[in-house]
């Protein structure tokens, strides 16, 4: 995004205020402590390229994350046009959530779509997101690292202080065997049987997690065993969505009941 | 789409369902009118292409739809492998809906993201799409025939019986003068002045028109001259959206209200 872009986005507010609008991440780096040490810090190569095309100079203020619900400010210190040093000014811890979305999405076979997912969540708000391997997936592979570019690029676009945990793919047999997450479990499926509704089985200010299936839904086997260790049947409305589109719906039910 | 992955959307069905959950679309076509007298039908040359694919043959049943809410199947009566005959045999005209979603939305910058909406708002269920110009607008222009395309797939694929109506660009000065669209109407944007949701100010059952703005927003004239106009100024939640998502979670919300 170039200054101009920011400049637009940002229409009727002051130059100071563009440049806070670029959020940069740290990633890794406890900006709390760094805050509290006064340590001078040394923006991310990846970053650090973004603020030249800024044009940010010594002086010049930016805003910061580390992505662990961390926000703050840092003042550029030194610069030498690759390297950019700041000191941390007004770093905060924000308050815990209330709440979580955890989605267990099959990928979709157009890696595009499953990536349009992660981008759109981020946005709306997801907190961890588990891909799964099921009996009708059309895909076997996943570059998470891309995936997690992805998901860094909307928290830095919707100003978020927290950044999505992609978890590494897992069989869903497996997930299922092994995951011991908290709060509400929910299975969403194409079938006229399953009548209740996401948005009236969601619970506020709990932790909820969501199994998504591929293109070719879940078997029987992979539904029943869903059940057997607690997910519930709900549906998502009488529409029948995409993969990404089912994965998507269900996550804004969650932000919605607890916005 | 080839037969395989027809067949595993479908997984666990017979055969004749399958071919059954390929709907094919007759644009301009009163079905009901057909079908009552009786008269042979040639399925549209695009829709002959995907028909070869799926290798049907006269006795064959298909799903068909005018895109006005009309369903129904038709049996293949003749084939020369590119043109198809077929016989009507079981259309419906579906009940109206009890309520109608109209987003008025800027186009973005990157046209992806705006056939991306239209996609993904087809599937969630929308009526009508109006691309409006606004002062902050990047874009001019659009080509309508290409967003017509993306949500004919969108209906087939999510087998729909109505084709979202995508209106003319025009200038949002223009269409605030001269509409007179009826039922609720919001104007979504961000300002931390505007803190009722839509989703408590959506009434079930009634025609809803939301504004959604482009990346730079709406100007303060902009904001003034519709709320003038008599559109209500709605938040959307706390997050900061694109403008594709801003509307697609709005449509999303108007269905979630009435599903």
């Amino acid at each position: 995004m170039n200054l101009l872009q920011v400049c637009v986005q940002a229409c009727s507010l002051s130059f100071v205020v563009f440049i806070r609008m670029h959020l940069t991440y740290f990633p890794g780096i406890d900006l709390i402590h760094h805050s509290q040490a006064d340590i001078l810090l040394e923006v991310p190569a990846e970053e650090a390229a973004h603020l030249k095309v800024l044009r940010l100079k010594p002086g010049d203020t930016i805003r910061v994350t580390d992505g662990t619900g961390t926000i703050g400010e840092a003042e550029i210190f030194n610069s030498t046009g690759k390297q950019y040093l700041v000191r941390l000014t007004n770093v905060q811890q924000m308050p815990p959530k209330t709440y979580e979305a955890h989605l267990i999405v099959a990928p979709t076979k157009n890696i595009a779509r499953f990536e349009w997912f992660i981008e759109k969540a981020t946005e709306i708000g997801i907190d961890s997101i588990t891909p799964v391997w099921c009996e009708h997936s059309e895909r076997s592979h996943l570059r998470i690292d891309r995936l997690q570019k992805v998901a860094v690029a909307a928290m830095k676009q919707s100003l978020k202080s927290r950044l999505p945990v992609i978890n590494v793919p897992v069989k869903l047999d497996e997930f299922l065997k092994s995951s011991q997450t908290p709060g509400q479990h929910f299975i969403a499926w194409i079938d006229d049987s399953v009548t209740g509704h996401l948005k009236e089985a969601v619970a506020k200010d709990t932790p909820v997690s969501i199994l998504i299936g591929p293109e070719g839904d879940f078997s029987k086997r992979e539904v029943d065993l869903a059940q057997f260790n607690g997910f519930q049947a709900v549906s998502l409305g009488k529409e029948r969505l995409r993969t990404e589109t089912a994965a998507l719906v269900a996550c804004h039910i969650v932000n919605l009941i607890n916005d």
